[in-house]
């Protein structure tokens, strides 16, 4: 294990410091409605609002570090533009799970009033902004990975790489993917899910992005990375995204609303299945420690040389205490 | 004007019969949930019931017109691959339309209970339900344009193509352009509008999506068309998207609910702007054909060979009755 070494908190903290300045770069940016900036204040100040200022961006630092992974040998300007492709899709992969809060939290579904310590968007905003900003930060991801390019420019993003993250980020996002899994978690309320039945929603509900996230990394190559590094890029986003879920059920149980920023208790007070209410908290402790090392064997088999940041990643996903 | 011997309902007939089949196809399709198609039974109604069996399919029409207008000598392969981007376009457009009355109908929005003479998708399946639908019908929207391929293919469509669309269709749907109209809606229920705001409202909220169908399918195409006829599709495509406006206020004011297929006098009901209230009916219809005008006088002035479907298109959306 290479990864004693590797320092996660100042990685972090680097990858963050371009992720936040490039999210309020492109999020709905000017004050000002003119032509070049004709929607309405409000819309974009509620979409401000529901990106900027919080969340851990695990699914940014994914994409990065998948990147990192996959760095081949590359002349400075290809690197330049793979490297600009990998952070338009770290900011992509963050606007869809902020879109998908912003809904989620609606009155219509989870009903939630606290979101990052702060007032979800439509109680800050209302109801049918909340709406829009949510649809509209959708939209927004997928003009973030199509930048206009000029072919002869060497430092562009190839319109391949273009092409492949949407598509990663449309399927993804939608019916086989986080949507369906939302859709699942509203059919499954109330009812005695098989841990079967349990997996199968999480794999999609917050599976799906998270492993998309680090397969959007590693789609920001030259060249496709073998098949074999696929497969274990996506054994380790399958793993990490199960593990995320039954760390969140665990949480939602032992910590309180302050230090989670939304709240604690709403699992069990909606009577909504979880990995604690399935196997009990022990079991649930053991299970996430397992999906920690099948992420990090499938990492150990791999030929990928650069797997420090996503180690370390998978470790603090596991071990965290909000 | 060559646009007299152009048969219209044949040409649509044709085109939609295409299309309605690829939606078909492509909508959430499969009625088993398993390991290839995990997403609920009721999300993937809930996705067909707001896409297909109805609607008049315009975004589709100006798409696959525009497509017509800007073919190329093409070797037949590449051709294929062309019309078969087309084809995706024109769904995307619809699915990104559809996605949008979801939503508008919802209560938290228009409140509205039919739609297409059906009950609206909240009013069938639930408003938890309708939200994720729409937010799947949008990502949908997205992985249709970026299908997977093979780059010695000549018939695939190329990636530089897949990129362009999705660039415009996100640019199109989002914040700068229909989300954000819908929020200048949203926002002036109640006031006065002068006829530049209400005119702004109009370009973002049905003429983004409008007019980016017609670029969506000027960018299927080998070559980038000329900047002169470019110019030539904006122009066509921004006149027939206020067209379509104004004439949708006529007849909220001038048809019934069953020609309509939908509630017919909300827009005053909800005190809502439109250019009826603001310049009356007279001189609404002399606005609408002054655009129908303006839109083939900018194909007249183009050096497009083939603009026949366009130009009956847009005849057709300023002298509908429904």
């Amino acid at each position: 294990m290479s990864s004693v070494a590797f320092d996660l908190n100042h990685w972090s903290a680097q990858q963050l410091a371009r992720v936040e300045q490039a999210l309020s770069d492109w999020v709905a940016p000017g004050g000002v409605v003119d032509d070049e900036h004709p929607a309405p204040a409000a819309l974009r100040e509620a979409m401000r609002y529901a990106v900027l200022d919080g969340g851990k961006r695990l699914r940014p630092l994914l994409v990065l570090a998948a990147r990192e992974a996959v760095v081949d040998r590359e002349p400075p300007d290809v690197a330049a533009g793979l490297d600009d492709a990998a952070l338009r899709a770290a900011c992509a992969a963050e606007l869809i799970h902020a879109y998908s809060l912003v809904h989620d939290d609606m009155p219509c579904m989870d009903n939630d009033v606290l979101r990052r310590g702060k007032p979800t968007v439509h109680v800050q905003f209302g109801e049918a902004q909340a709406l829009l900003a949510g649809d509209a930060l959708q939209a927004l991801a997928f003009e973030l990975l199509t930048p206009e390019f000029d072919a002869l420019d060497a430092a562009a993003i190839p319109p391949a790489v273009q092409a492949t993250l949407c598509r990663q980020l449309a399927q993804a996002a939608g019916y086989q993917g986080m949507a369906g899994g939302q859709a699942i978690d509203l059919a499954s309320i109330g009812l005695a899910l098989t841990e079967d039945q349990l997996r199968c929603m999480h794999r999609l509900k917050t599976g799906a992005l998270l492993q998309g996230s680090v397969m959007l990394g590693a789609a920001c190559s030259r060249r496709c990375v073998s098949a074999a590094a696929k497969t274990a890029l996506q054994t380790y986003g399958a793993a990490l995204g199960l593990a995320f879920q039954v760390v969140d059920d665990i949480l939602d149980v032992t910590a309180d609303s302050a230090t989670l920023g939304k709240t604690a208790g709403k699992d069990a007070a909606q009577d909504k299945p979880t990995y604690v209410s399935l196997l009990g908290l022990d079991r649930s402790q053991a299970y996430a420690q397992e999906l920690l090392a099948q992420a990090l064997a499938a990492l150990d088999a791999s030929t990928l040389p650069n797997t420090q940041a996503l180690r370390a990643l998978a470790d603090m996903v596991v071990n965290r205490c909000s």
